[in-house]
């Protein structure tokens, strides 16, 4: 019996994630002010799960938590946070506990911490580091944002590429300054351009005299300093790889990148199309309505304009509708489904252009297959909606006209929905951003256009 | 010049994915039958490269291919094939090629290949197994389907924890059989429970007579075997894991999970959720038109009757539409704002539910925040579209009631978006998939029947 409940109590830790009791029993100790009660609670929590605290929280519990804790926040901590959020705790803490909290962070985190903040919080931190960080962290800040010169860590471990297993360990052995975290050495070239890598794993693996190059591994790629992040990520999901070597404009070895802020770019580039397919822009939990309003405002707006296009549309057709008020009842089912359909084959689109499955390539053969999908679910459920029409409003003729509309509508919504994120990629415009309203005005137009128009020529 | 054409050769090689102009090569080769021309172009390809080639071209394409090429193939490739395509190429090998394609695989790789092949399929990669090794994958089939048991591989390398620096590299330096990937020693105690981790790269940087257990690394986390795999690909992003200890019932060390394959999960959970969210089953652009209809007929099928139920709200009031055309013609906008609204509330309750940003802690708090965004950029969008009302069709009671109903329907958009969710996720439906149909019903009857019940109320 207490095995069981020995066993129970195990499977909610491995939960991971910050559990809901924790977040309520930290706010309990904040309202009631017992700082050493707080410390208590967060000091086991993982800096990520700290941050998450933090993001779940309000405004004023925020300000109140930290007004009893602030002092122990660390850099980890800061890292950790969504950037809207990371901007406003910077700006209140106490410039002395700041300078602490960036002391102890690699250079990358700097970047990473440093990017979003504004002239004055930048200003605060890199005067907090000594003056060999800061001279990295502003080197780095001189590549375009959200390249791999941003990404990458400059410590790293290298050897020439003649060296032998046993010079390789050697020279690690004798090494003060190795990073606390590598798991490749990356042979170099004389000219310092790297040509292969060593997991650390297959050189205690092999004998010492084996040459570094017989043991390189075979999925080798190279950054330039200047590629785009999710060009980095791609790569790394695409090639299983574990690290790359970073190079500058002369192709020598300046950094290097690991899969674990690799996965941090997927996770955050996946993140933007899903909110981007849905027209909300770069928000998080702790935005305050007011500004969760005006990030959505953008594409609501666009949304009012295509909807009033759509509604002109209708305008066109007042004197039917007058006639056959049935129309104005059935309207919206054309419209709707057309929508959804046009958002099924742009999203598909959209993750195919994304994952670089869809190119100019296979674009003819994938737009055939939608129409040829699109054209049969049309005629499956003109069947349905037409005897529908018939039954509801006893008109046969009704019937025939919403079927055919909706045939219509469905290979209309697989077209625009191919063809828009396609030719916005082609722009250069992301698809994931734009392609949802341009392809549900299309659905919208032509759904009330073909079952209106229709219904004009063959019911009056 | 030619310096800069060598860069530019260069940048293009740089883009990573399969090029198209070679997929273009590749079937001329298929086309003219050179079998050796197309082993030419398809040799230097990573093997994700040609998997994605076989996906983007069309299933005739792809047995002219395989026939001319199908004795090269190995297990790499059909281990990156997409799953529906995979179970079609793995049937139409011959028996021989596969079983030699398979025998180079890791055991996680041959489950993974294997779990989605029909019984037969399954049965034909078994038997070209050695018995060792079909022990092994028949052993990891026996936990559940997207189990952590799946996913880890069984070859790790461990150390009891009383042992020091100087041991652990000599036992490496004297073990033959070593995994060709590890990056850290999983200690264990004397009942072979995990209790921490060593970097390769810590080792090899620490003196001898340290003891292992004063380097282990403070991020340790331990997986079970039966834990859903979403589980592990969020401990590993959320506290940046590159490997992670395995356990079984007894926890007991059992084999070990790696970011790459954490990384790949995660990439298939995003893809999921993101064409759940727009009705979209899993499917791929090899799948043919047939397939894809039927994968996508469901979620329009429940589009239908939502939208048929919002018609015959519409349909209580053809009185109020007989005698003012004019509302049917601004009818689709009220509910347009509205699903527009909702989805984007949706969307953002969706992305924090599975980021686990969203929890019972709280989700009054943003509730609360998500209602006060609707009503205010309700506010907003009601005046803009009660002066365009009142413009276009000259009735000042008209703009009164358009407003008053988009006001509602936001609001109401903002409340179901994020209930709606919440609401699934504790029923334990996954909200990505079933969210969308619910919430733009409401919108739609919301608005239809704000819309014109105010109209028929104040107007008539």
């Amino acid at each position: 019996m207490s095995e069981n409940i020995h066993e129970m109590d195990e499977a909610q830790e491995e939960d991971f994630a910050l559990a809901p009791e924790t977040v309520n029993e930290v706010l309990d100790a904040v309202e009631a002010g017992e700082a050493g009660k707080v410390e208590a609670l967060l000091d086991p929590l993982h800096a990520a799960d700290i941050a998450d605290l933090l993001e779940q929280i309000s405004g004023t519990q925020r300000r109140a938590l930290l007004s009893l804790w602030s002092t122990e926040i660390d850099g980890d901590t800061l890292s950790e946070l969504d950037e809207s959020l990371r901007a406003k705790v910077v700006s209140e803490l106490p410039a002395g506990v700041l300078a602490e909290a960036v002391r102890d962070l690699y250079t990358d985190d700097v970047v990473d911490l440093v990017e979003d903040l504004d002239a004055a919080g930048q200003e605060t931190v890199l005067a907090a580091l000594d003056s060999t960080d800061r001279v990295a962290v502003e080197r780095a800040l001189s590549y375009p944002e959200f390249s791999a010169g941003r990404l990458m860590q400059r410590e790293l471990v290298k050897a020439p590429e003649h060296w032998t297993v046993g010079q390789a360990i050697d020279y690690l052995r004798g090494e003060d300054g190795l990073p606390e975290q590598f798991y490749h050495i990356i042979l170099t070239d004389p000219r310092m351009r790297p040509v292969g890598y060593v997991t650390l794993g297959r050189l205690l693996g092999s004998p010492r005299d084996t040459a570094l190059s017989d043991i390189v591994e075979d999925s080798f790629r190279i950054i330039k300093v200047t590629q785009p992040e999710d060009d980095v990520a791609y790569a790394f999901n695409q090639y299983h790889l574990i690290s790359t070597p970073v190079v500058d404009e002369d192709d020598r070895l300046v950094g290097v990148i690991t899969i674990d802020d690799a996965m941090a770019v997927l996770d955050e580039e996946h993140d933007e199309d899903i909110k981007r397919l849905a027209g909300v822009g770069d928000e998080s939990l702790s935005d305050n309505a007011y500004s969760i309003m005006w990030r959505r405002f953008p594409w609501l707006a666009v949304n009012l304009v295509t909807a009033i296009a759509a509604s002109m549309v209708i305008a066109q057709f007042e004197a039917v509708l007058i006639q056959i008020v049935a129309l104005a009842v059935l309207m919206p089912i054309v419209a709707s489904m057309g929508g959804n359909a046009g958002t099924q084959t742009l999203t598909v689109a959209v993750r195919a252009i994304a994952t670089r499955d869809l190119t100019g390539a296979n674009a003819w053969r994938v737009l055939r297959r939608e129409i040829a999908a699109a054209v049969m679910s049309g005629i499956v459920f003109a069947v349905i909606i037409g005897v529908i029409g018939v039954i509801w409003f006893g008109d046969i003729r009704l019937g025939y006209v919403i079927a055919a509309a909706m045939v219509i509508n469905l290979a209309v919504a697989g077209f625009a929905g191919l063809l828009i994120p396609l030719a916005l990629d082609k722009l250069g415009i992301d698809p994931a951003l734009a392609s949802g309203a341009f392809v549900t005005t299309v659905t919208d137009v032509v759904g009330f256009f073909a079952f209106l128009g229709l219904a004009a020529m063959v019911l009056l």
